[in-house]
């Protein structure tokens, strides 16, 4: 048995999905202690009413907030190259039509990852992983999709198998080759997909388990509703579980196909109408928001309050990637979901603990402060979590427990 | 002599104050070295060119980037007390007058601040210098304006000076009494600018070096324009260099006091309009904008990009405080000021170096890189400057040297 004592605020988040409505409404105990029984969370209460075991080993909290460890549920941390080049011509006013003339946009990360070999998007994603876990990050979704070849989202998604065994961030795979059309197939989408949706090969990426879920870029600029239906469709026959980036830039209906097929979740959404929500509540899937991108590229953010007010589970991630949202602080980008989105601190942290881990379909163990479910913590140097939220800028996070036991700290 | 070599790119800042319209031409020397002589960079170029002493110290810059230490010309950073439960009512959009009457807004600070000894008050400043250090920052100004009687705003300046003495951040110190009218003199603003500029102690400020700048609130809510310069003009007999806080809220010709009193600088300016823009380019002082602060209460940017085509010498600053702007910083702010106000890295790096210096009239030493100049400098964990702003997140710092000595080390 472990014991954590003398945590100044417990923040008692429910397992997720947990509606809209509901996201606001936790527990929290002032004075509270925990036990943990190896990877699992065994008690927690007022510290006066804890029995701890003698001689056990313990952990003081020294008065901070006591969180679950976040979940990180959309990103693209295996990359290889920057694109801040780019991010400088946006700046100066560039559309996204002329940064591509110019030799930007995606297609500069596809190259870069093509010519990396395994070895090295493992040697670039290691000290990433190693951040998201000081900043409090236990768990993180990792999509393909810059390989664009058989060979390259093989390789990244076997890079991400590789750093499960490296480090101790729980890393969750996405298969997402569908996320543009590469250059080689330009004109040519539907040939593109037959050869990544080829079924050896999702045959292969059950087999080897290198996946779980399979997401695809629905949008006017990659692919349309027909083209994803069938991504998502002949991948879910392979036991990859749907999802898809939806509504970024083109309202196009994605909500309704996220119904259809039985998404696990929705992600992006900023242009999303009552329409769409509407399609989103009857799927009975989880909204991911990606405030850091909105952010990042200083375009509108996603209408969080009116899918908050539909009572959906909402979630929210850093999309970390290296053109869009090079932003891989989750503390940061819950902040600017309370700034600019207007959720409160404890909307936001359902949304990147409980309502992430529905996104991840690991609710039933992660994201939650209850009896049974896995000790993934984190002990911030601040008393309760509001003043955590309020301070961007600080890393607040003192030490961080992945399974029951310590796996980082900032003293 | 102190050789740093093998700097990916040294950024030349040059001395300030610097145009608007300048402001984005800097030379960068890829591959370079330098070499300090005690406290004073002696010599920087290509690194082939680098004729070193032998024997002498050096400092391996790993490829990283090299810039001018950071200067915050605009914080609150001496406070006590936080104000999280405000931020929360906020985001759940309580009014301003809303979160006065349930016991919130300046005040709680002010009393918390009251309420603390001038020990505690070092002993609450201290992390937070130490933090922003780590952040590149080595040089701050700190206003009073939390104390608001006699006592209470020397004893805050008396920690300023303090804090000068425990930790290697340069500070300066602004004179801020007229920051609010205390409850105590609700409905008689004068009579208690009577007592913040009684001769005897403006003259103790002066004799006791405790500060060098008066600052003062020109708001519809805190002084008008004839109380403002009349602050500004009495210090100034006292020889405390005149600033402001202008045009936040309200638009009511304070850059045209700016000019009349001859101000160093005039803070803030969201609502400044095209004869502000004129009085101030008249008025020759420094533009310092403060982006963090409209982010974190979700309102207008200042029009950065009208000020930098006015060719204003812009700066940017945090406004760290616990009201109004928790983010201690000044990178995360330079990076909002480049994607909410779309300066250029090159900008903002300019505006939080050369310019601010300038602001807290330390231009003759502080903020450039050039023979003679101070050697403050930070080296970065990334090749260049643009790649640093397009990371928001991360702390890309690796080494910060003060005077020629490091001082902070993120290893």
């Amino acid at each position: 048995m472990l014991a954590i004592h003398n945590i100044g605020e417990l923040v008692v988040v429910p397992p997720g999905p947990i509606g809209g409505r509901s996201m606001r409404d936790l527990t929290r105990i002032a004075l509270a202690a925990m036990l943990l029984d190896g990877e699992r969370i065994a008690w927690f209460g007022p510290e006066p009413q804890l029995d701890a075991p003698t001689g056990g080993e313990s952990i003081d909290a020294c008065g901070g907030c006591v969180i679950p460890g976040l979940i990180d549920c959309h990103t693209h941390t295996v990359f290889a190259g920057t694109r801040e080049a780019e991010f400088v011509q946006r700046i100066e006013g560039k559309s996204y039509a002329q940064i591509a003339e110019a030799g930007g946009g995606i297609r500069v990360t596809v190259d870069a990852v093509r010519s990396a070999t395994c070895d090295r998007l493992v040697e670039l994603a290691l000290p990433r992983l190693q951040r998201m876990l000081h900043n409090g990050v236990t768990t993180v979704e990792i999509k393909s999709g810059y390989g664009l070849t058989v060979e390259d989202e093989l390789k990244m998604l076997e890079a991400v198998r590789r750093l499960k065994e490296l480090q101790p961030v729980e890393l969750v795979a996405t298969y997402l080759a569908a996320h543009t059309t590469p250059r080689e197939f330009e004109g040519r989408p539907d040939d593109y997909l037959d050869m990544v949706l080829n079924e050896s090969l999702l045959a292969r990426i059950r087999d080897e388990k290198l996946a779980e879920f399979c997401d695809v870029f629905c949008e006017r600029t990659a692919f349309d509703i027909e083209q994803s239906r069938r991504v998502l469709t002949t991948a879910k026959r392979f036991g990859l579980t749907p999802r898809l980036h939806a509504d970024q830039i083109t309202q196009m209906s994605a909500t309704l196909l996220a119904g259809e097929v039985g998404a696990i979740s929705a992600d992006h959404l900023e242009t999303i109408d009552d329409a769409g929500i509407a399609a989103l509540k009857a799927a009975g899937c989880v909204a991911v928001l990606l405030p850091g991108c909105s952010f990042f590229l200083s375009v509108k953010q996603a209408p969080a309050r009116r899918l908050l007010e539909a009572d959906l589970p909402v979630a929210v991630a850093t999309d970390f990637n290296p053109g869009s949202a090079m932003v891989e602080s989750l503390p940061l980008v819950m902040h600017i979901a309370c700034t600019q989105m207007r959720l409160t601190p404890a909307e936001a942290l359902v949304a990147a603990t409980a309502n992430a881990a529905a996104a991840v379909n690991r609710h039933d163990r992660l994201g939650a402060i209850k009896v049974g479910m896995q000790a993934d913590l984190a002990i911030l140097d601040v008393p309760n979590h509001d003043q955590w939220m309020y301070e961007p800028g600080r890393n607040c996070v003192r030490t961080v427990l992945k399974r029951g036991r310590v796996v980082a700290s900032n003293d």
